[in-house]
């Protein structure tokens, strides 16, 4: 029921997915009314591996997470939590209310042993590759345990898509030992004693897209600004491209001529938009697809959901949370 | 004698700014073999209106700002300072360590009655035109108190540079009045409340790219990692356009046809990396400029020196600061 579009949006791009993955199947959780007729919409739809349960209340976009999980026993996103803790599904999906999602999930799943606060992770492009930020936005003020914790989630969830040894960095004002808040130094000292992890020491926000680390940890106030700012420049030179090649005649031709070469780059540059974000540390998988983007992101989240569970995620970092941390 | 290439990169820039400004009298302040050496290099310098002060020592790029504080009372960077304090010059240019420049223009300056601390801001482009984004590194940690000196730091700042009643935002994780941390929130009612100050509530990181304010506040750290990670990601950009279109017969052909278009682009994103930032708040004129930035970027140093002597800006500020926090 969640995101800036709703289930208008989210429908199709379950629909898609359940045709796209052949052994995918799909609860949709929310108001059925609304949800049976936007199925009805799409005869084609496989309903064997589609269902509904219906859940009477939603959480608004805006509303506190303390009071959504104070006042709302029903809400779609809630029934979705249980469903997940109770073994009905492997994985939740959510375009909702980021803070509501994070706060039920911890109230109902649970963190996993050693982990105090889960964090939200996402793999933005760099000059060479990926590098899997986090904390986006989950947790304002951090302390130096709890950027620890992040690391170590960071490097399961980068090994996760491949990466070995993945290159751990806390992010930071400058690279020299003197430089940052207490936090940040604290957790550098942290990570300097930690066995097993291939912590490099800080990087920069250039050094960040110039493919420095596999794995950048902030605090969530940082990492959402990093973040959302970066959104925002990209989107920003893609309208100044277009500017640029729609100013005369000649520029036009020159434009029309290179679409394809921008809308490839244009592709490259909004992967962290498309994909959604993980919640790391949290007895199962809770994937948050971006509010304001449409089906494809959707479907992008399921994908994402897909992967870890192939991956086994939880449990892969609960066993490296037990040899690291306890 | 500071920045990643010292006076090599200084001296030339210099001489270029003399002769764009018949009226500039330039003092250059460090080891004197050096600077005349390279003086001499250039016979068409007007040594009329550039002089020497010998400076014996110089502070390291990373070199911890309370040593230099204590140990070099020669340095070149507080001999520069100490002639702007006793009005022998009307401002500060310097590509040398950021701390310790902050922390001997705190000391030998003193800041304006009302301000805690001074900040760093620089005007980065937006979709509409130029954000004044403070601070970019000198204070790790803010209080809200801070915070709040700092947005009207930043509104007389860009009212400077012809900016009528200036947009002023806090720069946070959400619109919503729930969202942020403790400083932020707080920050914002002190500013709810202030007279005078057009404060249009908070802005998120893709907002300040589209445009949204005219001036967005931060703690030193957060602006720090916009910054970078902003200039990290159009290089990255950059790079791959330039890949883009040299890959293929076509697409070379394509991109030479281009290149007009896209360095204009180029130039446009880099000024924040061109024009350095202004250190607000003291007692005098000091600017930063960006120490792996080449001549042009000193020359551009110089430039903004300038028109905050010809604005008078400490003063305005001080004028300013009298109604609003006094």
């Amino acid at each position: 029921m969640g995101g800036d579009f709703g289930p208008r949006c989210i429908v199709p791009a379950c629909l898609a997915a359940l045709a796209e993955y052949p052994s995918l199947h799909l609860v949709l959780v929310g108001y059925s009314p609304v949800l049976e007729e936007l199925i009805a919409d799409c005869p084609a739809a496989d309903r064997h591996r589609l269902c509904i349960e219906h859940a009477s209340e939603v959480i608004g976009m805006d509303e506190r997470p303390a009071q959504a999980l104070r006042s709302k026993p029903d809400a779609s996103m809630r029934v979705a939590l249980e469903l997940l803790r109770s073994g009905r599904a492997q994985a939740c999906v959510s375009a909702g209310n980021t803070g509501a999602l994070m706060a039920l999930s911890r109230y109902v799943l649970k963190t996993l042993p050693g982990i105090d606060r889960p964090a939200m992770v996402s793999a933005i492009p760099t000059a060479t590759g990926r590098c899997h930020l986090l904390d986006l936005g989950a947790n304002v003020d951090c302390s130096a345990e709890h950027l620890y914790q992040f690391a170590v989630m960071g490097a399961v969830a980068a090994e996760a898509c491949g990466v070995v040894r993945p290159r751990v960095a806390l992010l930071n004002v400058g690279t020299e030992e003197i430089k940052g808040n207490q936090q940040v130094k604290l957790a550098a000292s942290l990570l300097q004693q930690a066995r097993g992890l291939n912590y490099i020491g800080f990087v920069e926000g250039d050094g960040l897209y110039r493919g420095e680390a596999d794995v950048a940890v902030c605090d969530g106030f940082v990492g959402n600004i990093l973040l959302k700012s970066s959104e925002g420049l990209a989107s920003m030179i893609s309208r100044r491209i277009e500017a640029l090649f729609s100013e005369s005649m000649g520029s036009r031709l020159l434009g029309s001529l290179a679409l394809p070469l921008l809308q490839r780059l244009h592709g490259d540059l909004a992967p962290a938009q498309h994909n959604g974000a993980s919640f790391l540390g949290l007895q199962g998988i809770v994937v948050k697809s971006h509010g304001a983007a449409g089906s494809e992101a959707f479907q992008s989240a399921i994908r994402r959901a897909l992967l870890e569970i192939r991956e086994n995620l939880p449990q892969r970092l609960h066993g490296r949370l037990e040899h690291l941390l306890l």
